[in-house]
């Protein structure tokens, strides 16, 4: 028999994931759960991949952010701008997530969401994370996207849910997870209908819709998935409502917490990560019924 | 060979229907889309099914305030909750669609989301359509779930974009239509995240979170879905923005407009609905490259 998780040491975690999933498709038993019903969801950043040094959004706004600067050099004396161009960190975690999100919404402003389709896959094309460096669609954690393949082997439907901006996760979500765009929930720019000679668009407009995080994540659960995941993966104390809001369904439940504890083949960090800290979240993972999985024990490879 | 779509009327509507699934389903060709872009969006209220003499959403909301009338008895003497009593429609039809969706809030408050669906799932078990008799899930119209029937069997994704309450359709939806509730897009109530005695829900909020008429469902479609359509289905000028978006994306798109004009079959009317009028969407139709499906001329069957 081939492994669907091979990159899964043995261990408590595969061994819950496993076990779950056998329990929810055993038709006849009391924890059984229709197919319609197998509603995953994962946080993106941190959990699906890399988020350090800095979330993939953050090199892309940057190089964005040096664009604009071509054409109009007085941003490279301006913060936030500055800090952009500078690759000084402090100033920019100083904004916090939703500080950040709201520079990126203004930076796109007036662009159809086709246009930004366009620029977010060409950047794709082309960056490269500066440790690793590969593309950063190949920073995707390779223990992830088996379980994601497994859990839709397994008839799960699969879906994202993050801080990050919407568009900017379904320009790459289909190439490196297998997901489609209308399962990626994230961060949202307002958007404005226009018709212009005839011509209908949406254009991005520099306002903040909804900031995807915390309480948010289960909100938007609500609103676009329509029911409660019986499966949910996260890594930090932003995703923890996702994880309780799961684990307090009716019948078997399985919430995840991914913990960055592999300095020599990733990163490690935990509290001290300003931008989406994980504390709560480990600290009450007993309580809360969230099985952690430690990277560096639970997983024999990381890309 | 067997015609799935049987209840349509071979003529100008079922041919724009059959040709443009032949087009972009033939690979090789020009206009041939991939099926991880094949999606179709759908209003309900007129489209799927009968929105006469009140949308059913009307009905449900009247039996809700019956309900809640017997406990507070005061309600029937208060307006717009007399009007509901009386069947007064003329007075109901004054508040709007918006006002009519914030008092269907208002009046679901506190509940969770798991609470409403059962409320709801067993309201129609029971209500039935005060002209046809039947429970109002068999008021949907055969013609359109052959066609849903036969776009997913081309591959193509469903959708459902309406006016009406994004959870009372998903609590029907799967059963009448096929569409998984996180494929149904609809006006939302805001949600409440909370967590008593450790165990974590929704709560509904009486606040309208977003009114999905008009530009909003182009809005909508670009927040939940994420790129245009290629194929739209609608009944009033409520449609006319999501059908002109739709009709504006590049290669080959339909755009379908169904015009109520089977008094003795169903219902005919247009300009005059109070609450859905349709006048622009069919006046400008040839304009907006919008096919315009008679119900008296294009369908055999209406139920």
């Amino acid at each position: 028999m081939t492994d669907a998780l091979s990159s899964w040491n043995d261990g408590a975690a595969k061994s819950a994931i496993v076990d779950f999933v056998a329990r929810v498709t055993t038709k006849g038993t009391k924890e059984y759960v229709p197919p319609t019903e197998r509603i995953a969801t994962f946080d993106n950043d941190g959990t699906l991949w890399c988020e350090q040094p800095m979330p993939v959004q953050g090199f892309f706004l940057a190089d964005r952010v040096k664009q604009l600067a071509e054409r109009d050099p007085s941003l490279k004396e301006r913060q936030p701008f500055k800090a952009f161009i500078e690759h000084d960190h402090e100033t920019l975690y100083a904004l916090g997530k939703q500080g950040l999100l709201e520079l990126f919404f203004g930076t796109h402003a007036g662009m159809t969401e086709e246009e930004f389709e366009a620029i977010a896959q060409s950047w794709f094309d082309s960056a490269r994370h500066p440790k690793y460096g590969r593309r950063f669609t190949q920073c995707a954690y390779k223990p992830q996207v088996e379980l994601l393949d497994y859990l839709r082997a397994n008839q799960f439907k699969t879906f994202i849910v993050s801080g990050g901006g919407i568009d900017f996760i379904r320009a790459f979500a289909s190439e490196s997870y297998g997901i489609p765009p209308e399962q990626v929930i994230g961060s949202s720019g307002k958007l404005r209908f226009e018709t212009e000679d005839g011509h209908a668009a949406l254009l991005k407009v520099p306002e903040l819709g909804s900031f995807d995080d915390r309480e948010v994540k289960p909100q938007n659960i609500g609103l676009h998935i329509g029911r409660r995941p019986i499966l949910a993966f996260g890594n930090s104390d932003g995703d923890l409502a996702m994880l309780r809001y799961t684990k307090s369904g009716a019948g078997a439940r399985l919430a995840l917490l991914l913990h960055h504890d592999d300095a020599e083949r990733e990163f490690a960090y935990d509290r001290e990560f300003k931008l989406s800290p994980l504390a709560e979240a480990l600290d009450k993972a007993d309580v809360y019924g969230i099985e952690v999985v430690s990277m560096r024990r639970d997983w024999s490879a990381v890309f």
